[in-house]
């Protein structure tokens, strides 16, 4: 392991016995066989899944998964939103029985978090469950959704309505793939990232602020204790609320409620995930402003910090951003508790708590700069 | 509670946090708002899943959930084993979001297997997992598919294919439904009922000698401790092994590998689950005491009470029982491991064990009475 190497452990819901570890290296995605057998010795089957995009990635992983005596085959789904679908974890469930695949076959998903969501669930289902190694090749995917056993697909009424949560046997992450994604894609992970400061590591925004652009250089010296930072931060709050219970993995969901409202309002794709939670966050943090819970310094450094990471703070004039039809998609969130509002806003930087009572003047009030 | 009503407790894998209870008692249909605001508390919204033969026993009790607050409604899924399928459980996706249903929903299942299945993947898939209450109307239900979690739909290419396990928030079992049974579902359901004699209950087993007349008259006296008496002894064998993990639970597939082998091989509907678990016990104890593990008298005692139970022992000439059809069918059941067959024989009457290592052609010979 070279000196660059790090890893995380995860102990869902504070057990060890479903815990798992995440392996971070620069180059590590040539050592997927090794991961993979060392994991799960009884493993003779494999789907990878991948995406059109990542072909050239997932190939040479199957390839080498066979020289260890793994059946592999790639399997491909579209790109984009809609592959999350029943429709196509059908697709994977054929692959997965082309190849005779019994209990001990696993899933391998290599791409952002469309393909993560949606291998996951697969693997959640198939045969009521097999095993599922996450090789996360967005930023977006490496600091959040490949960590934490979420999985599920989208319904043509809603995102993410239907799914399970089913740990990985393993995560691996290699940095180095991060150096071809795309600018949008990457500065829309980093919203993420951001987020992680904001509502458990004060230490770690300023972190942030100090390497912002060794960051935007995607400097390997700074992605891999970046991304480690926040798989621990994301370990640490899947350890004590592993099926999202007791309130405390809501914290992770600062800036969504609005964010989830605004991709809805947009029309999938317009705005990408990671610009809808910016906006999102800017709106949390201008509400806690303006009900005296944070000082504006705080308002203005996370905004500062977005904006430094070429995310936006408003939506794009062509969004319907009227009260009324922002406030009615928040309504349908399926956080909402009994119809009432929950927002997660921060109480200081590296602090966030959940609030079921803010009035909905608030909330539309928080939606522009006054 | 009548002096005929039983309560059988269910600790899945040991655990009492994910434990429920199973309430058994003649006309208990009509307590079924009772039995589910007792259990969740919460739940403001619930969609009762049933079949078309169903609509009269579930409408009542939909409507007598909206009459404690508790909004409502059926949504019907055509009868029959082609029901257990992905865009079926999209439908009842669709109820539920009709309902604007949120996490604290849950769903009733109201049916035998395949409703009972069908809706338990549902629920343990909508928004990540809501809750379940299962009021099982066939004697197979009953006494099987409703305790234990298990929950599932087909695949074009095969029966459980994917599904998840998912506990009951309870189950409500009201005898008197049996009464409209038709007799060769009711008589499929004592296949399994004689299979809980045979795996783990000798004593149970001579009851069922003793009573066979009273079971087929459908007497209101010995279904309710027949009933509960299976469902003590599956839930036994739940809180061994929730997961299938360890081969207690595995115990239960006695006759079953041979009986999926049929049901492949004879289509669907040809031969009644029941019928075919009938003969595959059948051939099951035939095998043990071709290999000298149980004496010819325990095969005959099985043999007489399945037959007494109206229950045949052997296949319809219509289904191609030869031996490679047979064997190749047996290969490709789930429950293997690596490929080899794995088979559960008696040892002796009440006690069953897992051998993988039984040579084919003593598989082959066991099909046919020599």
């Amino acid at each position: 392991m070279s000196i660059a190497a790090r890893t995380v452990q995860v102990s869902p819901g504070g057990r060890p016995a479903s815990g798992y570890d995440i392996l971070l290296e620069p180059g590590s995605s040539a050592a997927l066989p090794r991961f993979l057998t060392e994991r799960l010795p009884d493993c003779r089957a494999a789907v990878v899944v991948t995406d059109e995009h990542l072909q050239t990635v997932a190939t040479p992983m199957a390839d080498a998964l066979r020289g260890v005596g793994v059946t592999a085959k790639v399997h491909v789904v579209a790109a984009g939103e809609r592959s999350k679908s029943l429709e196509s974890m059908h697709g994977i469930f054929e692959a997965l029985l082309d190849l005779k695949a019994d209990r001990r076959a696993c899933l391998v998903a290599v791409g952002g978090g469309v393909v993560g969501d949606l291998t996951g669930y697969a693997a959640a289902s198939y045969m009521r469950g097999i095993a599922l190694v996450q090789v996360p090749t967005s930023l977006l995917a490496m600091v959040d959704s490949s960590v934490g056993g979420k999985t599920g697909v989208n319904l043509p009424r809603g995102k993410n309505l239907v799914g399970a949560f089913h740990q990985p046997a393993g995560v691996l992450i290699d940095p180095d793939v991060l150096a071809t994604l795309p600018d949008r894609e990457y500065h829309g992970g980093l919203a993420e990232v951001v987020k992680y400061g904001v509502i458990s590591d004060a230490e770690f925004f300023a972190w942030l602020e100090k390497h912002a652009e060794a960051i935007l250089a995607r400097e390997a010296g700074v992605l891999v204790p970046l991304i480690a930072r926040c798989c621990e931060l994301k370990a640490a709050v899947v350890a004590a609320d592993e099926f999202e219970t007791t309130g405390v993995r809501a914290t992770l969901n600062y800036g969504h409620t609005f964010a989830h409202a605004f991709e809805n309002l947009a029309g999938y794709g317009v705005l990408s995930h990671g610009e809808a939670v910016s906006v999102g966050m800017t709106c949390a943090a201008r509400l806690a402003v303006a009900r005296g819970m944070i000082e504006q310094a705080v308002f203005d450094r996370q905004t500062a910090l977005l904006q430094r990471f070429q995310l936006p703070i408003e939506l794009p004039a062509a969004v319907d951003a009227s009260a009324d039809a922002v406030l009615a998609a928040m309504r349908s969130d399926k956080k909402n508790v009994a119809g009432a509002l929950r927002l997660v806003l921060p109480v200081r930087l590296g602090e966030v708590r959940i609030f079921a009572d803010v009035p909905e003047e608030q909330v539309a009030a928080a939606l522009v700069a006054s």
